[in-house]
């Protein structure tokens, strides 16, 4: 089916890259329980202390201020919550603002209630609305606590890149949290905690060629951190309790290593595959309508809307073509709040969008399959146009 | 390693079987978003179909009755809250009752508040006392909701094996939700919810050969169903979001199905190793106590003190002897409170005890190195004793 298809829906998720696999290959041969305090514990153990390391280099940070996770939902889901410590004094925050095109597991907000969680407006390049998310600030209401607020880095569908240093001016200059789920940006640009002053930054290992099943929420420092979402064992310093996923984290290790080398390189020849799709789209459909294309975006990520063809039936069409990609939830369903970024940007509310994403592994070929496909699928919406 | 060392610490972790390894690996291959709508997606789906069967299958449920979590601490942690749903309609829990011998994942007691949690007392002989639970139960005031109970079904330091079916009727009169940890006795003896008349088991990957960073929640049926403590983008029906652990969850039911076939077969053949342990344990040190042995047990678990032997100087002592086994936190520490039952059996609390733990692929081997490294140790032990 590899061979065959053409699988261009990697932010959805990215398939497991050598590197990991062979990595959790070896890992499979350690018995022990990281926990233990046998040589077989110890052995896992330090494998997994390596694999923190490459996880913390990824995102500029230090190893002892990762958290891994089941995932970035678990992530999302420990940090947005009222109740943090302050070493040992209690911190609370008030109200949870959240941009609308953020991903669901932080839309819902976590641990806060659906009363304390606010929406910060985008415009419609897609780019959250800073002059909104001011004037909600200004207007915090401190008695309940503290502001926290969630802004992605990249955006999943679209692949736009949020103005998270302006964001973090605004929070800091209210005292409040910043939260930066920073799933899409992984692999695709250089993160560092610090420099995009986040307090906590989320990523997930699936998305960029490791296991699925593992996560991490990353802390700029070790004072400020959230009550435990899942306790038990006391693992992960108290913050996460759990027998450690030993050779899942040992694959999302290998994959974050992976991620950091050579950024550049394939972000060149990501976006050269990338200008030859929309090239093609356009020369195929003038009228074929690419999100974002204005605004800084990742290099794997292409969001259009091809008018007259609706997502669902575009997805299915695509997919009976043998090319894999996703049907944004986009105007028509309240999904993901995509729809709100879709419908400022002037796209009709029943048409919908698609999403191609590319990744490391994408080749020349995989966009002449979808381009050959587009071309086919362009036409018969014209024939279909015409005969209605 | 392997082939030199015995490690007999199936209870912490089993090595990985052949069979989930394999599963995971044909897994690997496929690249798809077991949410996607794509063929590879629906591929992934397919396959996570037939895991979530072969998972249902161990413990005699329905596969929709099963929420895929990333193991058994966060099964624990979902389930043990006030805050259910029956239906559409809220169903609130006012007290939580757990044994005193429960894994930390469940005595934490999850969202409940540490003033809604009580404490059953065990027995002497390490099993829980039905007549206390029956008066706790009696007491319980309903004014602030229905009453909730956690026992274990097998020990998971003594191996002790628990009367859930008494302790059922118990909750029953009261017209209370049952939660049975099952970690341990999956794989070890035939698991049944409705003959358990359990509301509710967790059970865990890891511990029957399957990959770590997965577990289940399973329920009875589907009307009476915990708030969700992870949430987003609506995976396992709502009750559990994020992204499937996908190859995770593939391994969990090959090693699930594996589980299933030849349990009496097996279990026969890891008590004559477990006898043979004992038999020659008693002749090196006739002063050995064995903890547990009286009541019924798990035929893999041999939870011993050695009088005169610290529990930290013994694993020590056995680890650097090659084989690795785990000290029971035991009488010295508040952790776990196997302190509480081994206390209550007459142990010495400066004591403490070791666990040695066999499993599927434990052999005569694994047993003469730990029993020659048992007679060493025991010897050294006298010698010092007279020393001293």
């Amino acid at each position: 089916m590899a061979t065959e298809r053409a699988y261009l829906d990697w932010n959805a998720t990215a398939p497991l890259s050598e590197a990991a696999r062979s990595a959790m290959l070896s890992a499979y041969d350690l018995p022990g329980n990281a926990s233990s305090v046998h040589a077989e514990g110890r052995a896992a153990r330090a494998a997994l202390g390596k694999a923190r390391q490459q996880i913390a280099a990824l995102a500029g940070a230090e190893p002892q201020h990762v958290t891994l996770t089941s995932g970035a939902t678990e992530a999302a889901n420990l940090v947005l919550t009222p109740d943090f410590k302050m070493g040992r004094s209690p911190l609370r925050f008030g109200k949870l603002y959240v941009s609308s095109i953020e991903h669901p597991a932080v839309r819902e907000g976590g641990r806060f209630s659906s009363g304390q969680i606010a929406e910060i407006p985008v415009m419609p390049s897609g780019v959250v609305d800073l002059s909104a998310l001011e004037r909600l600030l200004a207007e915090h209401d401190g008695a309940a606590g503290l502001p926290m607020v969630a802004v992605m880095l990249v955006n999943n569908e679209t692949g736009v890149i949020q103005p998270i240093a302006e964001v973090a001016k605004l929070v800091r200059g209210q005292g409040g949290l910043l939260v930066v789920d920073a799933v899409q940006a992984a692999g695709r640009l250089p993160l560092d905690i610090a420099r995009l002053d986040a307090d906590f930054i989320i990523i997930s290992s699936h998305k960029i060629g490791g296991p699925k099943g593992v996560g991490a929420l990353i802390a700029r420092g070790e004072v400020m951190m959230p009550h435990a979402l899942i306790r038990g064992g006391g693992q992960e310093k108290g913050h996460r309790s759990g027998t450690e996923n030993f050779p899942g984290i040992v694959g999302f290790g290998a994959a974050a290593d992976e991620a950091l080398h050579d950024l550049s390189a394939r972000n060149q020849r990501i976006a050269a595959l990338r200008d030859e799709l929309e090239t093609g789209m356009f020369e195929a459909a003038p009228d074929v309508i690419i999100h974002g294309r204005n605004v800084d975006r990742v290099a794997n990520t292409c969001f259009f809307t091809l008018p007259g063809l609706k997502s669902e039936t575009g997805q299915i069409a695509f997919d009976l073509e043998g090319v894999a990609l996703s049907a944004g939830s986009a105007c028509s369903s309240g999904k993901v709040g995509q729809s709100h970024v879709l419908a400022a940007m002037g796209c009709d509310p029943d048409m919908g969008a698609l999403r191609i994403s590319l990744g490391p592994t994408s080749q020349a070929g995989d966009i002449e399959k979808a381009l050959s496909a587009f071309r086919r699928i362009a036409m018969r919406r014209k024939t279909a146009g015409a005969a209605a």
